[in-house]
């Protein structure tokens, strides 16, 4: 994006999340560092102990709480703000909340908010500034703004998808028996940096082995590979904070019969769910189409997890596909199909694209071959 | 440490925890995934869209509440904990928190919270749960038990310092004029992989320069290195879950007058702080050590945040080295001294340290020159 598409997009997405708060019959919103608060403004601060908020209200202009000595960062914004500073004696973080909160009139209304996203520490700033204030969640507009991605934010993902390829590529044949899942984890995460992913990885790469890939958000151990695993590998890179997120399932040796089992299975799933999505079905039904496979295959009680999460600037977006998801899946939609099988004790597969909804069906982003290949 | 000393630490942990909240009249503590929950459980979570709380109460088994398929996490915990799993749909979170916080008898209790860490999703499930539960900031509590750190921990420390050193030293033969600072930071970030830094690097460097030098929190740009700058650089490793946290500034070819003397200057507002750091020694007055050179020197308006912050197992923790905090530094305290002059639009330094307080001073743990290198 040049900067003159940011600018225009920023005062368009700000002027958006005014329609929708009307919509909803919200008064405002207050975000602190994060996805969103990029995504509206551009402002990169650290989610640190000093509390920083944007404060938004339809036809107003916004405030920002925040520490003096970033204000910097405020310099040649393409949309006016209303600073609210504060030193480094905390003890005034009340009274700048307070004046910020009611500079902007948002005392005693309905603010929305990020659950996932706002502190208690912001939260009792603002609840503290103006006791009689209403907060609901903002998460559904927040979605809907972020969940259509536009052609920019697809170009990064595709650098992002492209740079986790090319990283796992460099990997593989460093991959021996008797490395340890946190080398391996390492190496790839420094081939992730080599291929020119953001200097911060998004999410440290699973690397999970053996009876370790039984467990599907694992954490790299100290286990040596052995003969026989299945080894889960599952990664990332981010492009100017749009992010990938891929699984790939390896056989180091002959398997035990069942373990190639369940690798054709989840194979299977994988493929009836990039098939079956497309414009127009129901996110719930998404996730019964990979599922349904793993079921018929007698496995459905090992496949413990939704079939995918949205993603975009994080690594967990709407829209979730998941059972109960009554969300019906637009063009523009990005999101992961990821189904796994995992025996407790033994072994797990899991075999996870990065998909775009698009006019009339489905393309993976990722496109690395997602048969179970043998590495030894 | 060994497995069985992770074990004894873990419940001595918890049964200070029961002494200090019973001290400081509170009934119980929540706290979600984060260094804390570590510290005390062992337990390491993703902070994800699913919500994940574990409850302490004194002389209760403590109960967590955590997504189903990370069941794997709380197998051979060497205490007792009472599990609440959810599947994946959200809409029974409510139900599966109620009977964890009645469970443990916490419902309109005096609870304490992390207001950094605890997020808006968590704090509304527990108060949904029990609407006339008391909410308290329990980071003094948390902070005692973390502040003083063990031999072990001591350990990890010391080998997240020598593994940034050796990083920087890979990178500085890579630093020409012309680079950008995002290609300092991903050199210096793989250099960090390399050295054998935990897979999640527990920052991402901040390399500024000229200009961007004067914002202490900068973010690397593509801003190409040109003689005359200063280059500040900001970096750590993190080992086991300990981390390091160094700043070192370079001069690019010759500097303007102006900006050789405030590298003299920081240098020795930094040997001020570390030479008088000891037990007994009250926060404010380190802080007061180091800016007195500064403002000595006429920069003192240019020295636009506090003197340091403690490091542990965040970059950011408790002790703070800033006015107003009337702590008393004990020995086993660690924290960073970080003095720096911003002049904006210009230029900036800053030399930051990780020490240790010991029995009768300070230990620098970083051991680098301190001098504002030539590199070209």
């Amino acid at each position: 994006m040049s900067n003159e598409n940011t600018q225009t997009t920023l005062i368009a997405r700000q002027k958006k999340l005014a329609e929708e708060l009307i919509n909803a019959d919200l008064d405002g919103m207050a975000l602190n560092p994060g996805p969103s608060l990029v995504y509206l403004t551009g402002l990169h601060f650290h989610l640190s102990e000093r509390p920083v908020v944007v404060l938004f209200k339809p036809e107003a202009k916004p405030v920002i709480v925040y520490p003096e000595f970033e204000s910097l960062k405020l310099n040649n914004l393409p949309y006016e703000i209303e600073p609210f500073p504060y030193g480094e004696d905390p003890s005034t973080w009340g009274s700048v909340f307070s004046k910020a909160v009611h500079s902007i009139k948002l005392a005693g209304k309905k603010t929305s908010v990020e659950p996932r996203q706002l502190r208690f520490l912001e939260y009792s700033l603002i609840s503290g500034a103006a006791p009689e204030t209403v907060f609901r969640s903002g998460e559904a507009i927040l979605a809907k703004l972020r969940m259509h991605k536009d052609q920019a934010e697809l170009e990064a993902m595709r650098r992002a998808v492209d740079i986790a390829q090319k990283a796992l590529n460099a990997t593989i044949p460093e991959i021996k028996i008797g490395m340890t899942e946190k080398q391996v984890a390492a190496e790839l995460t420094l081939q992730l940096l080599k291929a020119g992913c953001d200097p911060e990885v998004p999410f440290s790469p699973i690397v999970s082995s053996g009876p370790n890939a039984a467990n599907p958000h694992a954490t790299p151990t100290e286990r040596k590979l052995a003969t026989g695993d299945l080894l889960v590998i599952d990664w990332g890179a981010s492009f100017n904070g749009y992010i990938s997120d891929i699984t790939r399932t390896f056989a180091l040796g002959k398997l035990e019969p069942e373990f190639e089992h369940i690798c054709k299975v989840v194979l299977e799933a994988n493929t009836a769910g990039r098939e079956y999505a497309k414009p127009g079905i129901v996110a719930e039904q998404l996730d019964h189409a990979t599922r349904i496979v793993v079921e018929t295959a007698g496995y459905g009680k090992y496949f413990t997890h939704r079939t995918g999460h949205g993603i975009g600037m994080e690594g967990h977006e709407d829209p979730y596909i998941r059972a109960g998801n009554q969300l019906i899946l637009e063009p523009g939609m990005t999101f992961t199909i990821e189904p796994g099988v995992y025996l407790p004790g033994r072994n797990g597969v899991r075999i996870e694209d990065d998909v775009l909804i698009t006019a009339d069906g489905c393309e993976s982003l990722t496109t690395l071959p997602r048969e179970v290949r043998k590495l030894s």
